[in-house]
């Protein structure tokens, strides 16, 4: 369906609007080392060229843009954090370089096509808030025919998981669920009003919320418990809107731990700048978001958990269809639909099943 | 400003759909207890008449009007919670009494003007949110000459605090302007850009933030270290949306401690069902939201913090002006202007001075 701007706005910019929240992205070193490597260790993209950055938020990647040599740097931002990145590039002394444009990347006219587009779009999960439309938008209407997009790549990856939270969550539901039987109970006692009819939507609302929304987690490498694999490889000079609006995918992953509890799935991205096949980055520079034994990434990793865990060996195969599509009530939100299958290395299949997640 | 449907809707209505929100609303009992005891204590109002019910939510207070023996109740309600509600209507077996409209009341159409129009509107200090705006403009609509108003009466109070938040709040703050300096100094090493030019703004929001947004609290009796005072008083069958838009009031209360730290103001609600003049209540119901020992209701107090506290004695007089009006973006959010002098009993005055808030 068509998408309100204004309730867009509301839903998905506001945030945005907030210095705070610029912050916690530009306090992200992994992320800010790797845009910054990417840029300074590949001068010869931006020396002399046009630059457009989309979703300029701070200004960050234009100023770093016009520091390594661009000639012009267009930067479009929606919310208003556009006039703090136009005091930022003031007071850095960029003004003549960067020019700040405060609208939607989608609305907006240049005076020339560039050479290079840089952007920070990627979400949860790589897809959530589906912002890379907006660059692919821009790609098409901006990029000059051999230009560079930055990131160049992205990919989405999956890989079996243990975790605690599994029982914490199933924990939470139950909690809820008994909790509702003791409201129907006084409701009815004190007020004279059966809620009985209800329990049957309250409790697919509140399975919906602790157990069928995927959860920001920061993973140690420990809990993978089989191999990670490709969901889905995106090379930016190339897709369409359309090759990401679905996403899906057969994967199948052994377990590499001896004796294991699968208690989910686990799912994060990486980015390259690899700059194109006519033009190539001198040094290619990778950014993941891949469970670490250090801090990480702000991204960190969406969780999907299944009840009830299964106990799992060393080479069994799990076996997936995965399938995620936006949400029908707001395109940036998404929603995946998983079908498993565990192959047992003794030969024996355990029952199939399906089940519905959350991208909130 | 004009007030787009779909932005109202993501930011306001959304969170109605839920039946975990609604079930919050029918477990607090002291609300509970107030509507229910008003409507089955005045059965005369509700005998063979027809109710109109503004924001029906789960449809609880239909059910009652029907209960009470009400010929007809619409019941209106904006989100799809109006769908849980006609289940839930059907159960108790009263949809030949209740008819449910999924719509906003503004825009709905009933087939005839009411007895009774009964309502739930109330937000946090009352009149955030907004709701009581479409509570009156049903009534000028659809309430009968001689109707009545469930409740009648509002009223909203303030009084002077103590409160361990002044200093946990300062504290939150200095640390985050801490951070902040922090950030500065590495974005200029590692990253080669100065943010200082955005010190200001930054120091501004974390101001709104943790210092001027009023705060949800369940006050003691204990921490009001004054006289509480009415700050407006609104006549729910006469009161204009021009009333109530803007609210003034030159208040003044007197410490009744012997010694204490003045933190802020605490501020909340009372409302009455008294029926109207020429239609009384048999018995008159009083829901309120003052500080209480027990465990209170979901709407606890706002508090308004003043930083830094000031010492006062039993006896010294605050003087206030406060001028409370909604903000530009988002007309159910208010904004606070307070100015206050202290005139010490000693008879020194204390240097006068003005905040600003945000009901968030
Ligand atoms: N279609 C669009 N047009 C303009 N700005 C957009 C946009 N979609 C998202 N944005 C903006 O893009 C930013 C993404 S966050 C990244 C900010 C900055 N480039 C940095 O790397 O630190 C947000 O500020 C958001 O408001
Ligand atoms: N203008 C409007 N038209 C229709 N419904 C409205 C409305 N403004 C608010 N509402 C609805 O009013 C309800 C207020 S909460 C009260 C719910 C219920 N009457 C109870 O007492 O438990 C919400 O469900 C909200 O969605």
């Amino acid at each position: 369906g068509a998408v309100d701007k204004g309730v867009d706005f509301a839903n998905y910019f506001c945030t945005y609007g907030f210095l705070y929240h610029q912050k916690d992205m530009l306090c992200d070193r992994i992320r800010m080392d790797a845009y910054y490597n990417a840029v300074f260790e590949n001068q010869h993209h931006f020396k002399g060229k046009a630059v457009l950055d989309v979703g300029t938020g701070s200004g960050i990647l234009a100023i770093w843009s016009a520091q390594a040599g661009a000639r012009k740097v267009y930067a479009v931002e929606a919310t208003k954090m556009a006039e703090h990145a136009r005091e930022l590039i003031k007071a850095n002394k960029l003004q003549d370089v960067i020019e700040v444009i405060e609208g939607s990347m989608e609305d907006v006219t240049l005076p020339e096509k560039v050479d290079v587009i840089i952007s920070e779009w990627m979400g949860y999960f790589l897809l959530r808030e589906s912002m890379l439309d907006s660059v692919l938008c821009a790609r098409d209407r901006w990029l000059k025919p051999n230009g560079v997009m930055y990131p160049s790549h992205a990919r989405m990856w999956m890989a079996p998981l243990r975790s605690g939270l599994v029982d914490q969550k199933m924990g939470d539901y139950k909690r809820a669920i008994e909790d509702w039987y003791g409201f129907v109970n006084e409701t009815k006692t004190y007020y004279g009003v059966d809620m009985g009819v209800l329990t049957n939507p309250y409790t697919a609302e509140q399975q919906k919320f602790y157990l069928q929304t995927s959860m920001w987690n920061n993973l140690h490498p420990n809990q993978i418990i089989g191999e990670h694999v490709i969901v889905k490889e995106i090379d930016c000079l190339t897709a369409t809107i359309d090759d990401i609006r679905i996403v899906e995918a057969s994967i199948s992953s052994s377990i590499t731990q001896e004796i294991a509890r699968l208690s989910g799935f686990g799912g994060w991205f990486d980015v390259h700048f690899r700059g194109s096949d006519k033009n190539p980055a001198k040094k290619e520079i990778e950014l993941t978001t891949a469970p670490s034994e250090d801090s990480g990434t702000h991204w960190g990793q969406q969780v999907f958990l299944l009840h009830p865990s299964s106990n799992v060996k060393r080479g069994d195969k799990l076996m997936f269809q995965f399938s995620m599509s936006r949400s029908r009530e707001n395109h940036r939100l998404m929603e995946v639909d998983l079908s498993c299958e565990i192959k047992q290395k003794s030969g024996e299949s355990l029952p199939p099943f399906k089940k519905k997640f959350y991208i909130e």
